[in-house]
Parts: C-alpha cells; sequence; structure tokens
C-alpha cells in the first residue's frame, strides 16, 4: 500500500518528511496541517527524533525580567518558558518581581556529576568480593578505558553495591557542558567490557537502575544526580503585604502543612508545591530533556519568617541539563538559550542555577498566593 | 525604555506577541527567529499561556503502528512522539513491531478519578474530629456545593487524614475525558469554603499535597491518580530470537536485576527501564500536561518467561490525561490526537491505554536491546 | 552425640527446657545461668516460642504517671517501659511530667484493620478483570468463607491492585483485641481457596507483601495497618520555660530543620526524633511483637508555637497492637497490661492511645532537650 | 503519698526495686509478681534503663545449628533467638538445616560506618558555602575534636548537605566492636561546637535526622548505616525437592511476585518476606537496640533457579550491631552473645553476619512453605 511505503521512508529531507506525513494522513484520516508549519530545515533535528513528519509547537513566554546573584549566574535574565498551562507564566513573574524588590536571587551549585549504574552479573558473594578487589586495584586502568570513550568526561568516583550475585557500579562522571548521559553511558560500557575480560563478570544492563535515570529514585534526592542546586531570596516585610497580599508568618504556615507535613504523609520525594511545572516549561523551552523533570520534580522548598521578612529557598539534588548537545542542537531552543546567555561551553552551571531561580520563583509565588487566600478564609471565618 | 513597555504588554494578538518578542531581543541581545515562526494564530493560545512570543517547535514523529486491543483502544494506532532524543521513536516503533509480530497489545483501565487534597487547620483533634463527623453527615451538602461549580465533574469519595491540628483531605473527583485538576480545584475550594462556614476550620492551602499533583509521591503510586492502566502483551519465543536477538530467559533476568532489584535498592517508586521517556514524548505531542511525567514515572514492568515466550507487562498508576481542556485545545496538539482518534469526548481512557501500549512497546525495546547485549558479552566472557 | 540429643528435644516441660538448655551450654560451651532463671512455667509459652532454654531478661521500668483524655484512654498512667537503653525511660518520663503541667494529652483512634494482601497468579488482564468482577459479585460468599475461619474478625473490605499476571488484594479485617495477623492470614488464605476454586486464580503467597506486615512500606503509611492514633498535648508557654528551659518557637524552629526537613531529604517515612524507641519499650513490656515496631517507626511529630505555648502532636498511621493472643498471654506481659488496665478484652483501642502518648512524650522530652541545647550554643556563638 | 513517694525513688539497688515495685502496684492495682522475679542485681542495669521495678521476660530458643563460612564467622553456630511469636524459631531451624544440607551459609560485610548527622543553622548559603569550606580546610582540627572525646572511635567522612539557612552533616565514624551511636553522637556534638566557634554556624540538632537512627530512612538503604551484610546459600535441587517439598522455580516465582513486584507497588523500603521477625528476635537475645529492628526491616531477598539448585541471598545495609556496651553488657545477653562467640572485641562483624545468615534462614523456609503452598493449590485448580 502507498502509506505503507510512505511510513517506511527512513530520510531526513523535508521531503521524506513531507512523504512520511501524507502516509500518516492517509494512514489515520487525520490533516496534519499545523504540524506540517515547521519552522526549519528537518535535518538539523536528524540526531534528535526519527520517523520526523513535522514539529509539535509549544507556546513561548518569559518570565521576569528577575535579578540573580548566583555564583555562576549573575545579572537580569528573561526566562524562557514553554508550557500549555495557562497561568503559570504570569506566576512565575509575579515570583520573580517580588523576588526583585527583595534585591534578587542568590544561587549556587554543588555537587556536578551524571551517573550510570551497571549491574553485573557475578557467581556469588565470593567472585563479587574478588571483582570489587579488582576495581580497587587497577582504576588506572578503568580510567584509561573511560579516556577512549571520550575527551570531555572524566570519571570521579565508583560507588559498589555488591548484591549476591548481582553488583551494581555507580559510575559518577565529570561532564562539562554536556548533560552527559551518552557519554556516561559510553564509558560505562567500556569500563563494563573491561571487567568483563578481566573478572568474568557479566553485563547484564549498563543502566542497573541505580543511575537513576527519569525515575523517582531515593538515590538522586539524596546522593545528587547531574547538578546539585540551591537558590534562595529574602524578601522584606512590607514587599510580602504590598506585593504579595499575606505576611511571612501565613506562607511559613501554608509551606509548612502544605509542603512539608502534607508532603511526608503523602510519602513524597521532595516537598514543593509544583516544582515541576516551571522545570518542565524551563527544560522544554531549552531543548533540555523532558523526560528529566522527574529528576526536578524531587526539589525542597523551606520557608521562613525572620523579623517579619520571608526568606524562601529551593534545593534542587538532581537538575540534570546541558548547554550543548541533545535538544541544544535545535534552531527554537538554541534561542531560547541565547536568551540567557547560556548557549554552548561554559554555561551548565549558570544554566542550572536559573532552573533554581524559576523554580524559586513559581514556589513563592503560589504559596504566597494560598497564604493570601488563607487570610481570606481566615478573615470570613471570623466574621461568621 | 522601549523593551521595557515591550515586556510588560499583556495582549494576545500577533502584534503584540511580536512586539513582545521584540523587546525580548532587545532586552536579551538574542535572535528569535525561529521562535517567531509560529504556525497558529496565538489568540488561540491565550488560554494556554502569558507573555507568548512564539513558539517552541519538537520534532514530531511516529511509532508503529501498533496493533492494540484494549478495552478502550481497539485497532491499529500510528502513535504522535515529540522528542528531541534520538533513537527513541526508532525504539519505540522496533517494540511495537514485535508486540504487532505476537498479535498485538491488550490493555485495560481501571480507577480512574482525578485528586485533590485540601489542607484545613483545625484547633486539634477533637475539632477534628467534630469536622470529620460533619463531613459524614452532610455528603449531600457537599455533593451540592460542587455541583454548583461543575456539571462535568462528579466526586466519589473524599479520604480523611485526620493530624492534629491539620485535617486532610484526599477528594477523588470523575472528571469525564478533561484531565480534571482545575475541575477538581474549584470543587474542592468550594468543599472548603462550605467546611469554614460550618465548622469553623480554615483551608490552608487548596492543595496539601496529599493530591498530589506532579510531585514523586507513594500515595498516587499505591491509591493511583488519574487513570490506573495495564498494557501487555505476548512475544512468541520465535519472534523473541529472530527480531530481538535474545531469549525470554534474558529479556526476564535483565527486568530482575535491573528493573526489579536496582530500583528497590534505588529506592524508586515504580520499576522501569525508561517510562518517562515514552510518557514525555506521548504527552508533548497530544497537549498532555508534561509536568505530569512524573506520575507516568512510577511504572511497573514486568516480564516472565512462558514457555519460551515473553510476557511483559506495564502498570501504570497515575496516566493524567484528557483529550479535552488544556494543552489540547492548540491546533498541532489537536493533529496528534485526531492521529490516534482521541479527539473530544468519550476518548480519555482510549488516550490512556495507548500511553500505556507506547511505554509497554519502549520497555519491551530496550530490555531486549540489552539482554541482547548481555547474551553477546556473556559469549565473549565464555570465549576468553 | 549427647548434646545432638538435647538439642532435637521438642518438649516445653521445664524437664525439657533444661534437656536443650544443658545441650546448648555443651554444644557452644557458654555457661546460660541466668538465662536458666527464668520465672514462669514453660509449657504456658509452649505456643510462643520453640527450643526455650530458658528467657531474657529486659529491665522494667515506667513512665509517668501520665494524664490522658483519650477518646479510649482517660486517667492517670503509669507506663511499663521495657529497654536497654540508658536515659529512655527517665526522658520519657520528664516529657510526661511536662505533659501533665499543662493539662494531660489528648488521643484518638481512627482507621482501625488488619490486613493480609495476597497475590494471585492470573492468566493476564482479562482473566484479572474476570477475577476481580467474581469477587465484586460474589462479597457474600467471600463473607461467609471468611466466617468460617472466625468469630472475631470481620472483613471490611478487599482493594483490588491487578498487574498483568499478577492480582494483588488487600484486605482490611476488624479483628477486635487480637493484634489480628493470624486471623487475618488464615482469613484470607480461606479467601483464596475460594478464588482459585471459582476463578482458577492461583494463590502465589497469602502475602503478596502489599499487607505490608513489618516492612517500611509507604502503604501503611498512608492507608494505614492496625490503628491509626492521632495524640496531641499544648504545654503552656511558661512550662515551656521554666520546665523545659527553652522556648516553643526553638522546639518549633528544632523539629522544623530535623523532623521535617531533616526527614525529607533523608527520604524517610515518616519524620520524627525517636518513634521507634518508645515503641519498642512499650511493645515489648507488654507483649506485642516488637518486629512491629517498623510500623510504629513511621510516626509524624509536629510542633507549632500558639502565642508562645507549645503544641505538640503525633500521628502514628501503624500502631498494630492488641491485648488478646500472642505475647500478651505471657506472665511478666500480663502485669504489664493489667499496670495500664488493658488486660483482655475492650482494651485495645485504650492501648493504642497510651502507645501514641508515651510516643508524644517521648518526642517532647528529645524535641525540648534539643531546642535548649540551641539556644545555649546560640549563646555561646553570640557570646564568642 | 506512700506510693508517689516511692514512685520517684530513684536509686538503683534491689530494695529501691521493690520500693518502686510496691508502689506501681498501689498506683495501679495490678499485681507484678513475675516481673519481680527478676533473676539478676540490678544495680548492674543501672546504666540501661531508669524506674526499674523489675524484668519483663522474653523466651530464649535457638536456631540451628547452621554451617557458616563468612568473611568473619566461621563454623556451626546455634544461634539464640528471643520472640513470642510461636512457630518463628522453628522455622528459622528449618531453613538454617536446608542451608547445612546445601554446604552452608556464606556472608560478608561491606561498609561499616555508624553515622551520626546534625543540622546547623547558617544564614544562608553563602555563610553555608565557607561553613563547608571551613570543614574543608580544617579537617585535621575536626579529626582533633573527635579524638578528644573517644579513643575507640574514628571520624572517617562527612558528606554535606547544604540547604539555604540548614546545613547538614552527614558524619561517618569507624566504632570498633560497640554499635557506637553515643560515641558518634558525643563525637558529632565536638565537631559542632567547634563549628560553632570557628563559623558562627548554630547546632540546631545533633541529629538533623540525615543519620538517620531508628527511622525508615533510604538514606540508610542507600548509603548503609552500621554494617552493610550479604549473606548466601545455593540449595541443591534435591534437597529443595525432598526438604522443602518443592521446587527452586516456585520459590523464584514466589520471591518475584511477593518480595519484590508485591514490595515494590507497596512503596517498600527493602523487599523481603518477614527480616524484621529474625532481626527483632536475634537483636533481643544479645542484647542490641531494639527500636534499630527498623534498620533490618529495610533488606532485599533475592532468589535464582540456577539448573535447579536454589540461590538465595539477603542484603542487609543497616545492621546497626556491636558486641561491647548498651544492652550487650545485661547478664541474659552476654550468656546469649557467648553462645556464639560473642562476646566482647573484635567480634561485631562476626555477629553482623550472623545476623543476615539467621534472616537468610528465615526467608529460606517462609519463601519455600509458601510456595509448597502454592504447588498444592495449583494442583488443587487444576483437578477441580
Amino acid at each position: 500500500m502507498a502509506e505503507q511505503k510512505g511510513l517506511k521512508n527512513r530520510g531526513h529531507s523535508r521531503a521524506d518528511v513531507d512523504e512520511r506525513r501524507t502516509a500518516a494522513e492517509e494512514f489515520t484520516g487525520a490533516k496534519l496541517e499545523t504540524i506540517a508549519a515547521y519552522g526549519f530545515e528537518p535535518e538539523s533535528a536528524s540526531k534528535n527524533i526519527e520517523n520526523m513528519i513535522g514539529t509539535v509547537q509549544i507556546p513561548l513566554g518569559y518570565g521576569g525580567p528577575v535579578k540573580v546573584h548566583g555564583e555562576n549566574a549573575d545579572g537580569e535574565f528573561l526566562i524562557p518558558l514553554a508550557t500549555t498551562e495557562g497561568a503559570l507564566v504570569a506566576s512565575i513573574s509575579r515570583g520573580m518581581s517580588v523576588i526583585n524588590a527583595g534585591g534578587g536571587a542568590r544561587a549556587a551549585v554543588y555537587e556536578d556529576y551524571m551517573t550510570r549504574a551497571p549491574v553485573l552479573r557475578v557467581d556469588g558473594i565470593e567472585h563479587g568480593r574478588k571483582v570489587v578487589e579488582w576495581i580497587d586495584a587497577n582504576m588506572d586502568r578503568i580510567h584509561g578505558a573511560v579516556a577512549e570513550t571520550t575527551s570531555h568526561g572524566r570519571l570521579h568516583r565508583i560507588d559498589v553495591y555488591p548484591n549476591g550475585r548481582s553488583l551494581y557500579l555507580r559510575c559518577l562522571y565529570e561532564t562539562g557542558d554536556a548533560m552527559g548521559m551518552n557519554m556516561a553511558t559510553i564509558a560505562t560500557e567500556a569500563i563494563c567490557r573491561l571487567l568483563e575480560r578481566e573478572t568474568g563478570a557479566v553485563m547484564i544492563s549498563v543502566s542497573g537502575n541505580m543511575c537513576s535515570d527519569k525515575k523517582p529514585a531515593a538515590i538522586n534526592m539524596i546522593n545528587g544526580r547531574g547538578k546539585t542546586v540551591v537558590a534562595e531570596a529574602r524578601i522584606p516585610k512590607d514587599i510580602v503585604e504590598s506585593k504579595l497580599h499575606t505576611t511571612s508568618a501565613a506562607v511559613v504556615e501554608t509551606n509548612y502543612r502544605k509542603n512539608l507535613v502534607g508532603s511526608s504523609m503523602a510519602g513524597t520525594f521532595g516537598a514543593n508545591a509544583h516544582a515541576a511545572n516551571m522545570v518542565a516549561a524551563f527544560y522544554i523551552a531549552t531543548g533540555q530533556d523532558p523526560a528529566q523533570v522527574v529528576g526536578g520534580s524531587m526539589s525542597i522548598t523551606t520557608c521562613e519568617d525572620i523579623d517579619g521578612d520571608l526568606y524562601i529557598c529551593v534545593r534542587m539534588p538532581a537538575v540534570e541539563v546541558g548547554t550543548v548537545g541533545g535538544g541544544t542542537r535545535l534552531p527554537c531552543q538554541r534561542e531560547a538559550l541565547s536568551m540567557i546567555g547560556c548557549l554552548g561551553d561554559g554555561k551548565a552551571k549558570k544554566l542550572a542555577e536559573l532552573v533554581a531561580v524559576t523554580v524559586l520563583a513559581g514556589e513563592l509565588s503560589t504559596l504566597a498566593a494560598q497564604a493570601a487566600g488563607q487570610l481570606g478564609s481566615a478573615h470570613a471565618a471570623l466574621g461568621r
């Protein structure tokens, strides 16, 4: 059939895309006109997708400008945000405006390692012990194996988790400005092949799920994956009252009952109002992997009342981002990165701090709105 | 300043979008040409974003066709997938091809409730008890309050979690074909206002984080949120060998060491290879909320060797999707929905089953690829 | 060999115990004199242990008296506590003394169901659906099957968790004053045998680990197991200062940074200072199952500063206790139960409230001690 | 009142114990005769309890003998077990008998560090950064501060978790044969006092709950606390069939559906059948802290079918035990320790391996019993 032929086209040219889309229209009976209205040459996406038939357009807005005094990001930034959830961008912008009124946000990146954790099959405890001893004794050879696969990445450490006939190795890499998962995967596979040759262990999977990529795993929340980032701001008492129409005490109470106690009772990794919203909008705009929103969702938001001022902080243990490779190669995404001065080398930590500041702004706005509503209801309740 | 004026434009017309984008270019120094090349009238996105300056284009491909015999989805489907991760679409398609060779996937939707869980402040145990008793005695009034806010939604049940001066109520709603969070939020606020008037409890937040929206929360994995969906397939022994180049036993072992044991050791909610990848690509293509990838990431994948055949299954406890409202209103996304016959009313469960089948295909392909690699290394190891 | 003969003695008389102990001494070379000094007839422990050679003596003290105004426990109680951790009893007693000065503790029991969750193997989604439908349509027969196994227990509800070829059923039972696990297990096995006959499902385990007994499982923290209990107290400002040598604000801060934020960052089910200590000491003293300390360890402690007074509350979602059966049959344990008027029928909820009040006292004392130390260091820090 | 006087007696002599018990009898109306029949001088428990009125006697039996070829425990052992749960000792013994028939169990201890994790208040990100830098630059002074508090313990490492105005430090110590919590607490307090003086940080709690002691915390399951121990055994096919009346395949299936999949669906840290039972019985018998059963409950049990043989393994990431100090000072407990040659110095790792072997035996016996029942029902189901 005609459409079958089109559906099996594996080319990357505009003509190939068009043929496939036509075939898809025939197969499904759907009209794909807006999908067809893509704004760049499909060859430029050849490393990003197969079976391309066009694009999905996600509305792009901006939050801010926001003032940031980070260890890596410093200045005023207009943050690109791609979302389909009404009110999100407005809410983030409101938070940023309040942050600015308080002098801006501070931010810092702590740990910064991409991880890959293969699982190998060994014969049991004794064999596993020997493999671990071999690793300890041959780190130079392991570094050599890694070096053959990458010039940008560097193995930082291997954490070892023996479990009888399964041996898990969590390999931590410095990956520069790349998010680094491909680099880490290829390097880890090289390590495993070396171990197979030298120890008789058998690699069952280059990812034994202790990495852990795109899953809500405590190991990432605790030990970090990608960048561990913290952002904070202090909002003066009068700004809280005049711009947020609430009090620091009310925001602190909302954060306590909702984010801290409620999250604990729900069995949550992290404790935040809606960090994933900000992370998703930021990641999609800037060509990050949207499935890694999962890592960002494990953030913890804390609020304190300091002499009437509102202190707010987010800790994000798993910001898995990059400024080179992956979706950052695509035209719209490059433009979005250039909006925040994060295109290319030496920018990944800056980017990570801007992610955290954006989450901070969104958390602040939402918590304050709820606190303002609570004051309203408290008044209503008192007045009944 | 000129750009400041432009940045504060709040309009939704093409001219407004252009003015803001020009201001953004001036503010940031970035050229935003591809972002400007959006393919629909911005007014149609007025409920989806603020400060719009254009769109981000995500490459769209398709997986399949895949045969599905679901309780709600039945037929052959070409699945729209938006991603920037190379090889993902090809891998999913490979999985679908194998599923087809085995006769197709089966799927079913079980629980289907959207949740909102407010937290109220009460005076303590005694007051909390009275509020709970009032709720039990006045469910008709509560249903009435809900009915005033929505004609599409229906309150199913309220789960009660008292904790001293905090009272958490998890409200479960039937929300038809909408994902339903807005509906649930508005209805829950009405319930809270009623409780405030009648019991003196004070709503601190309409979301007390036991909902739990867009967070990795055990409560969703266990009790479900949105749709709980299961999909399965059985791949004949000869197909496993000829098309996947491995054996069912090897796939089962990979799933055991990686997804089951590895995920457990990493402290993971769910146990899968990369469910979030499929969920993200599907959600972005079809106008779902990409932050709700978090819910999808808590899926569990199981594999069994049945007389040499490979049985594979995914259980997804939190598929939070809809076919009306939100991002499904946008042009590209509507076209993608129409590709799978999921546009509009009566289609949300069908959509959810297709999500699960897509995850199934991606899990199958990845696990099999790793198992095939493992066989390779086993041979290499044996041969040394 | 002589000792081998003695080691294989399976009798329950004092002579049997002595013969075994002598054999054990010969086998191990150890002198077991204090173990031999047991104070009751070993026949009375015949349902509690095999291979008995004597007893281990755990020091028993008391906390209190403590004033309790619970829904089930009302009065002044001297709480029996068995521990080997120095300072624990003293600390709990201090907490109780402060609680008394504030007028006593309040407490309530909410949900009260013992659970057993079998896993059955089914053929797949379609078969699983039929089994679930059979259950829904035949609850009367299921109740009948349960009734044949117990006159004290009653099936409350069955929660259903389908997962392809595995079907999990969480059966919730009212078990009166028994902790109820044996009752629930026997009844559940009867349900499974009925299902096997009628539906072709195969019981793989009467416990499919969604029960979940003696494991740190979110399902118990969220949905409860055994009794869900809450206890609270309000300590007047002047008592906090004069007896605890700190302020309510300092205790609230300690609870915030330690129990709420720290527990979240550590990926903890529950949020408390040392609930397991109080639970263990109480359970061992009163013949509860010490392995069920795990359930008690998932408690959450909250503190609030109300006009300078200290409000403190513990929520315990999984207090799995009874006043009949198990270790409550033993002489020392019966005496301990009689100290708190909890021997026999109609007392299990009272017992559960006393557990929670004891945890409350221990939490209060420890948090306050740390807060007092913090004030000390703050002063020291200021003075440097 | 007379009893009030007696209740406030704080002495440790037999006369003091008797006076308090008499007062407790008067206060409660209970007769405490068996509690009074304690078999050792109460002064010897003066560091273990306050308000002592006697003892609670827990029946003591033994499991085994069991053959162990551990890295630290080697030989045949009779394991002391204190429990009130009928059938537990018999089940463990059955498991040990089967392990012996397969040649015995192997075991190893990996990581071995006791942890204490204080939380300090800092001014924010900038101050926190300085404190962390001070720590990095002054590890010699920190080691010196530790050395002033202990001659047995040694600081191994400090893991740092900054979170805005809260700074968490997880201090890992080598503690020799002591379980080590007191040692770690005192040393950590010294570190904090040093930090307070030098950096202006304020210790809010010496335990910021990232330790985490006696709570179900992922951090312990992942990074370990106390000893990380693994034990394994291989049971020949014919032994599985003749002594366990099942097959390796059936045990593997039970472990898969119950321990792996069921535990995952329940949101469990660890995956086992009833590890806490064995841990509790072992800990109570040998004077370990029974609240630390929580750590032991996070074990993971895996089973594999190797050519018909049954391979079984337990991984225990948090075995917090010692052979000196705490409850190991008491007479019965010392006798129990001497039964396994674990009294005193140089024995803690040996003890930990015996804990793991005991858990292994209990897991094996229970899983096999369930698998045998499953076979039975499969036959019944087939025969219907």
